[in-house]
């Protein structure tokens, strides 16, 4: 994982925000800022990224820190080693060379890889799959990210797409996913999903308070609204979150079958709704996954929740370092 | 990958036959052989095995040669080290400490894996993946199975039961699977899918000539009879194999946005089917896949077909030489 002797930066650029931690030598994030994310312009995304970090350069030289290299784990596909954006269904970028630009822009050392993988490192660093050599973390927010750790390593696949585990196709009939295909698990799974079922399931039953839930003007309902009225006991949002365990069990099922993973983690803002996403899941495991593939497998929630984020790209940064001497 | 200057023997472990061979140490197989597995009892099953095994190792002495190591193959899920078949849904065993009773009845060094883990490394060391490092390797037979290798080594899971890729849930509302579960990949895809398939089809077709391939006393019409009508371009046939190579591609689109690997092999004995099968999956990766994604990989058909079964199973013998060393 690099020299740990270095002050580094970490960002994780993602679909609604981004945000940026400087960490110190022992693994701490000393100063961190999130901002939203401009992500339907490609151009906008890439400035603003560029003045955040130097506005925390700035503010870290006034604190008499010196960050020496930038780890960056972003929403997307990303060519390694070339640290290429080729695509990323929920920022709305192609073929972004984010590497180069930042590395040219800042001129430090820069590291960019999927947000997915870099959480999963960060999990591995100081969260719940610290000492763990075999696990598969899934990130549920806007859309879904995989990281997946093979004997203490993050797998990155032959060119660095590997992971996809939102794009894993999960009900081949199922809804158009944000990719522009069909029944992926992010269409089944993710905040998003769980929103969009949460606004038919309110139609269904008039008497849900889901139904004084929607934003002003539109037709949506946030994440947020959902879990608090599942949490009172609302049958319409409790039917959503059961209709999002369902199909995340499912997938990861297949991915226990794949992988006889130590731990399956899952993390992003999601899991912030904790026993109404996991229950679900255990369930759908239980009931669907062969015993004696999945006896050995638990299925927690993340430890470092959002944070996994700036930390894992931080700790990658020092890989940056690494390279870079 | 162990020793190469030894003879070794190899055995491949199905749900219909047990095939053995006695490889050189160059890895060419010297002689082999074949019988019908008797493989709805546990204990016919290990006396057939062992008594195939004295057999061949007779045989080898009569010719002078002295394998020194088995390794095996055998379709279920394997606990490792330890070589215990925890479960195989095609042969109707459980909790069989393989490993440990041929060594013990043999007193040569044994190895126990997964039957399609070792086809891989057959693949690998003499096949169509010899110089690949990252691939995915499906087995389609009676059941699928599945290999996974990255950078180089076979990945076994943290218990050993990794990759049973004929197991991932491809429909969740699909058919039931002979593990007893609903909608996995091998309930809609292995060779007795395309079996159950083209029945059903002749049916919608009466002019079929599927309907005068149905063996004696029974509806059921084998998977070599299906090829062939397929071949003469008969409907119902052509139909069959369009329904499991759909369900194939939708499996091989998860498992490249999953790995990222180089090539996808289809290997087992339904692979003789040829285009039958590739033309089908290929175009459903096309169709259902992210081309960011798959646009590094490559799917083909296996090299050496059903020997890679045996060849990686003398492959992996060389193993238990080491250890045992």
């Amino acid at each position: 994982m690099g020299e740990r002797s270095d002050w580094v930066m970490g960002i994780d650029l993602g679909g609604t925000k981004i945000s940026c931690g400087v960490m110190d030598p022992g693994g701490k994030i000393a100063l961190s800022r999130t901002i939203q994310s401009p992500s339907q312009d490609q151009e906008l995304m890439v400035e603003a990224l560029i003045s955040l970090i130097r506005d925390m350069l700035d503010t870290s030289v006034k604190a008499s820190l010196y960050p020496k290299a930038i780890g960056i784990g972003a929403a997307g596909f990303i060519l390694q080693p070339e640290g290429i954006v080729l695509e990323s269904p929920n920022i709305h970028w192609t073929q972004v060379e984010l590497k180069r630009v930042v590395s040219d822009a800042i001129g430090l050392p820069v590291l960019v890889d999927n947000d997915a993988n870099v959480a999963a490192l960060g999990e591995k660093f100081a969260g719940i799959c610290n000492g763990v050599d075999d696990f598969v973390y899934l990130t549920l927010g806007t859309g879904i990210g995989g990281g997946i750790c093979i004997g203490g390593e993050i797998y990155r696949g032959h060119r660095g797409t590997a992971a996809e585990i939102g794009h894993m196709i999960v009900d081949p009939d199922g809804p158009m996913c944000g990719c522009g295909r069909r029944g992926c698990l992010e269409a089944l799974a993710s905040g998003t999903a769980l929103e969009r079922e949460a606004a038919r399931l309110a139609l269904k039953y008039p008497d849900s308070v889901l139904n004084y839930s929607r934003q002003e003007g539109t037709e949506s309902i946030i994440g947020e609204a959902v879990a608090e009225a599942a949490l009172a006991g609302d049958r319409a949002a409790l039917e959503a979150f059961s209709y999002v365990s369902h199909y995340l069990g499912i997938a990861i099922v297949s991915l226990i079958h794949i992988f006889d993973p130590q731990l399956v983690v899952l993390g992003g803002g999601m899991a912030r709704s904790g026993r109404l996403i996991l229950d679900g899941v255990r369930e759908v495991v239980q009931a669907r996954g062969i015993p004696s593939c999945t006896e050995g497998t638990e299925v927690v929630l993340s430890s470092l929740g959002t944070d996994a984020g700036i930390i894992g790209a931080a700790v990658y940064a020092w890989e940056g370092i690494k390279a870079s001497e």
